[in-house]
C-alpha cells in the first residue's frame, strides 16, 4: 500500500453519490423565484415545483413505493411529466416513461415486464391505455389521472388525480439520496422492430454526468429556455429533464408537436433551445414564413433520433437556427456523439458545411470511448472514410444493462464494448458517419450498399418530400436497393427520372433497381419503419 | 435483491474511472490543431501538447516512476507547469506543486514529506532551491531544469533539461487510466501559518468534478481563451488546468503577476478569463487607463482566496470587467462556493451590487452541501444574517484527507462534515458570508467582532490603500481591535481621523481602539499573515 492510499478513505465529508437529483434541490436553493416551468397559464418557480416533486416522493413513499419499484408514466409534454423525473426518483424508484404511439398490447407488455406498481397517465390516450390495462388485467395497479386544463378529450381512467395524490404528500419531504450511485433511475423501453421491447436501465452516475455533458455539449448557460419538442419518454427526452434543472432553465412544455404553436411559443418566451428528430425541424420549416421572421433572438437546435439529410440541416439553418448534430441510441444515455463545430468549417460554402455537420462526430466529453471496428474481431477499421464496421461505445452514459434479459445484456457488452448495431465509415478527422443499421445494408452482388447514402441522394431531389431505400430480395443480385418516395404537392417525377438521376450521383451498382411512390412510414420518433418497407419491397412485383 | 440489482453488473462497457486526464485525450483528438497554450513564442497547439505529456509519462515510467510515487514541480506559470498536471499523473504517479514563494526550509519539509522521487524546477527559484536540496540531502532525488528563453537569471540545479529528459520519452505512449477514480491525482500543501504544513490529496474523481463545476460555474464556452494570473502551484491553479482541458481552450502563460503585462496579454490574446486574489485585481485596477481602454472584447474575472472588499470588487467592474466572486479552501480543491448572480440584482446601485458580490454565496452544483453551524453541537445557525457560526461542507470536492496524518484528516471530517476554519453569517437567501477565520474574530468584552467587517469599512476610505485588523491582549477587554493600515501614495490621514471614520460606520465597541500605519505583510495568495500583525499588535505600546 502506498502513502496515498493510507488512511485516507471514503467517508460522508469527502464522497457522495452523484445523482442528478440534486439538480432540482440546489435550483430551488439558490433560484427559488426563477421560473421552472411553463404550460399554458402554469407558470411555476423552482421552489413550487420542488415542493411538488417531495410531495410526490413523500407520497409514493406512503404507498409503499420504494427502491426498486416502478412507476410508469403515459403522458404528453407536461409539468407532470417532467416532476416525475425527480418525484419517483426521490422516494427512491424507477421511472419507466412510456413512448405515448405503441399500441396497447405492447404498452401491457411494458407495464406487466416492468412490474409497475403505478401508472400515471393522461387522457389524450386513455383509448390505448383502457385496452391494455384490460390486456393486463392487474387490480394492484394504482391508475393516476393527470389532469390538464388546456386539454379536453378523452376518458379519465384512474382512481385519483395527479394534484389529489401529491396533496397528501409533505412539500418539505426529507427525500434520501441513493445509497449508490449505480442504483437504476429510470427505465426506458427500446422501440425494437421486432419481438418485444427490451428494457434499458439508466443509473443515477449515468443520468448525472449525461446530464451536465447536454449543458457542455451545447455550452448552456444558467436560466437558459428550453422548448419540449421531443418526448420525454424518449431516452427520458434524452435526459433533458436534469440538465435544465442543473442549470436552473425553463422548461416550456408542449403537448403537441405543430409548427405554428413551436414557433409562436419559441418568440413569446424567447425558447433558445430545443430538441428533435430531423421531422420535427422538417414540420418547423414548413410552417409559414411569418412566424419564422418574427423569431429575432438566437435559437439553437439539436438533432438526434435518425441521421439528417444535408439538405434538412442546411434548411434549418438557413431559418436562422444552428444546428447541433449528436448520436446516440437508447443504450447510451441519448446523445453521447456530437458533431463537434470546427470554427474552419465556416469558410465553407453551406451545402458542404451541411454535409459535415450530418456526420455523426465524435465522442463527447463524458463518454471514454468510441471506434468503427469489424463487428466480428473488433479490429478498429481504417480512418479513410471508406471502410464499413459496426459503431461500438464504452464509458459511463451506456446503460446498466437490459431488465431482466441477462443473455441479451451480456451480448451487447461483449469484449468491452458496447455495440450498437449501427454501421458507419471512420472519417480521417476521427468523425464517424453512419451508413446504416446493420440490418439495413443492402449486399448487393457481395457489395455492400448503404441505404443511407442512397437516401441523402434523393432528398437534394427538388421533387422529393420524402424518401427511404431498403433491400429487396433478387434471385440474381442477392438483394438490390428499392426506393420508396414521397413527391412534394404537386411535383410530378417518374420512376425512371428518379433513377437517372441516382445514377448521375452515385456508382452503378448502387442505383435503385426499383422505384414505389407512397407515404413513409416513421416512428413518433423520426425513424423510417424499415421493416414495413421491406415486406412492401419483397411483395411488390 | 430487487429487480434492479439483479445482473446489472458494472463491466469496461458501461463503467469507467472518471478522471481529468481524459479531457487532454479528447480535445487532442477532437481539436489537434487547435491552441492549446501560448507562452511568449512558443504556440502549441492540443496535439502537440498531448504529445508532449505522453512524452513525460513514458519518460517518468522508464525512471521507475509510477503509482504512488511523487513528483513535485517549483515553477512559475509556463508550458511545462500545465503538461506536469496531465503527464505526471498519465504516470499513474501524483503531481505535488510547490508555492514559489516558501523558504528553503519548508521546501525541504514538503520535498521529504511528500516522498518526492523527482523535482522539476526553473531558475527564478535557484537561490530557494538550491538550499533547500542542501537541507534535504537526498542524492536519489532527479531534479530537473525547465529551461525558459524568454527569461535570463538564476542558476541550473539539474542534471537534465525538461524538454531533453522528455525527448527520451514516446510521445505515442500508451497511459493507463487510474484503476480507481479514488486514486491520488495530486498533493497541495496549505501554507499553514504556524506549524508545519499539511498535505493535501486530491483524487481523480473529485479533480474531474471540480474541473467541470469551474466550467459550469461561469458558463464557459469550447475555446475559451484563459490567461494564468492565478500561480498554479495554488490547488493546482484552483484545478483550471483540467478546465481548460475539458473545453480545449487556449492557455495564456504568464510569469509575473505585473498590470502592464495583464493587460497587454489581454488586449493581445483576447483574454475571457482570468482568476487571482483580490490583490491581483488591485494590481489590474492600479495600472494605466490607457493600456485599459484598449480592451474592448468582454473579460470575466474570478476572484478568491481571500474576502474582496466590495471596493476592490466595484473598481474591477467600472473597468468593465464581470466579476464572479468564489470561495473555498485548498481542502475543496478551491472554488467551492460561488455568490451566484441573481438577475434581479442588477436593479440595485453599483455599490450594493458590490456589497451582494462580495458575499461568499453557495455551493457550487457540484459540491454536496454547505452548512453554517455551531461549531460544538454542529447544528445550524439561523439564516439571519447576523449570528456567527463555522462554515462546513461536503461532498466530492472535498479532499481525500492529508497526507501521512490521519489524526488531522478525522479531525477535519469529524461529524460527517469538512471542517472549514471559517467563521461566517447565513443569509436569508442562503448566501453565507464570511466574517472571520476562527482564529482572527476579536472578542472584546464578550462581544465578537469579525476583523473583516472593520477592514470593509477602512477600505471604503479615499486614503487608504491597504487595510487589515486583528486582536490586541487589552487588560480591561479582553482582546481590542488594532488596525494596520497604508496609506496611499500623499495620502494623510491620522489614526484619530481613521477612529472616527469608523466610528462614523460602525457599532461603538467594534471601533479599533489603535492603528498603525504600515506595509501590510501578505502570503504570495494576496492572505494578510495575520500571525505577524498579531505579534506587532501585542509588542505595540
Amino acid at each position: 500500500m502506498n502513502i496515498y492510499e493510507n488512511n485516507l478513505y471514503q467517508v460522508p465529508a469527502n464522497f457522495e453519490a452523484l445523482t442528478p437529483l440534486k439538480f432540482m434541490q440546489h435550483a430551488a436553493m439558490v433560484y427559488p423565484n426563477k421560473l421552472a416551468i411553463v404550460h399554458g397559464e402554469i407558470r411555476r418557480t423552482w421552489a413550487q415545483t420542488y415542493a411538488r416533486c417531495r410531495q410526490l416522493a413523500h407520497r409514493l413513499k406512503i404507498h409503499g413505493v420504494g427502491i426498486g419499484d416502478t412507476v410508469a408514466v403515459l403522458s404528453p409534454n407536461l409539468p407532470e411529466h417532467f416532476e416525475v423525473h425527480f418525484g419517483v426518483p426521490m422516494a427512491g424508484a424507477v421511472l419507466n416513461s412510456i413512448n405515448t404511439r405503441l399500441d396497447a398490447r405492447t404498452v401491457a407488455f411494458i407495464l406487466q415486464h416492468a412490474e409497475a406498481k403505478i401508472l400515471i397517465t393522461e387522457r389524450e390516450f386513455s383509448g390505448v391505455v383502457k385496452e391494455a390495462l384490460a390486456l393486463l388485467n392487474n387490480p394492484d395497479l394504482l391508475v393516476i389521472d393527470i389532469v390538464d386544463p388546456t386539454f379536453d378529450s378523452g376518458e379519465y381512467l384512474g382512481s385519483i388525480s395527479y394534484d389529489d395524490f401529491i396533496a397528501q404528500g409533505d412539500e418539505n419531504f426529507i427525500w434520501s439520496k441513493p445509497t449508490n450511485e449505480w442504483n437504476a433511475i429510470s427505465l426506458n423501453y427500446t422501440s425494437g422492430t421486432t419481438g418485444d421491447p427490451k428494457g434499458v436501465v439508466y443509473h443515477h452516475r449515468g443520468a448525472y454526468l449525461n446530464a451536465i455533458s447536454n449543458v457542455m455539449s451545447w455550452g448552456m448557460q444558467s436560466h437558459a429556455v428550453y422548448l419540449w419538442t421531443l418526448p420525454m419518454f424518449h431516452c427520458n427526452g434524452w435526459c433533458f429533464p436534469w440538465s435544465i434543472a442543473a442549470i436552473a432553465g425553463v422548461n416550456v412544455c408542449l403537448r403537441h408537436v405543430r409548427g405554428e404553436a413551436i414557433l409562436t411559443v419559441i418568440e413569446r418566451e424567447k425558447v433558445e433551445y430545443l430538441c428533435g428528430a430531423p421531422m420535427v425541424f422538417n414540420i418547423i420549416n414548413d410552417t409559414s414564413d411569418v412566424l419564422k421572421e418574427r423569431i429575432k433572438h438566437p435559437v439553437k437546435a439539436m438533432v438526434a433520433g435518425a441521421p439528417p439529410p444535408p439538405a434538412i440541416i442546411q434548411k434549418v439553418e438557413a431559418m436562422g437556427f444552428t444546428i447541433t448534430h449528436t448520436y446516440g441510441l437508447t443504450e447510451t444515455y441519448g446523445p453521447s456523439v456530437v458533431c463537434a463545430w470546427q470554427e474552419d468549417w465556416q469558410e465553407h460554402p453551406a451545402d458542404h458545411k451541411a454535409k459535415l455537420k450530418a456526420r455523426q462526430g465524435v465522442p463527447v466529453v463524458f463518454q471514454d470511448d468510441l471506434m468503427v471496428a469489424d463487428p466480428i474481431t473488433m479490429q478498429p477499421v481504417a480512418k479513410d472514410g471508406q471502410t464499413l464496421g459496426e459503431i461500438f461505445m464504452r464509458g459511463n452514459v451506456v446503460m446498466k444493462g437490459y431488465l431482466k434479459n441477462p443473455k441479451t445484456t451480456n451480448e451487447a457488452f461483449e469484449g468491452g464494448w458496447f455495440h450498437s448495431g449501427d454501421i458507419a465509415v471512420w472519417h480521417e478527422d476521427s468523425y464517424i458517419e453512419i451508413k446504416d443499421r446493420s440490418k439495413d445494408v443492402i449486399i448487393s452482388g457481395g457489395e455492400n450498399i448503404s441505404s443511407i447514402e442512397l437516401e441523402e441522394i434523393l432528398f437534394r431531389h427538388p421533387s422529393i418530400q420524402d424518401a427511404a431505400v431498403v433491400a429487396k430480395p433478387d434471385e440474381k443480385w442477392g438483394e438490390v436497393p428499392c426506393a420508396f418516395i414521397k413527391l412534394k404537392t404537386d411535383a410530378v417525377l417518374s420512376a425512371e427520372e428518379v433513377i437517372e438521376f441516382c445514377r448521375a450521383n452515385t456508382a452503378r451498382f448502387k442505383v435503385p433497381k426499383h422505384v414505389i411512390f407512397i407515404d413513409i412510414p416513421r416512428t413518433p420518433t423520426g425513424k423510417v419503419q424499415k421493416f414495413i418497407l421491406r415486406e412492401w419491397a419483397k411483395n411488390d412485383s
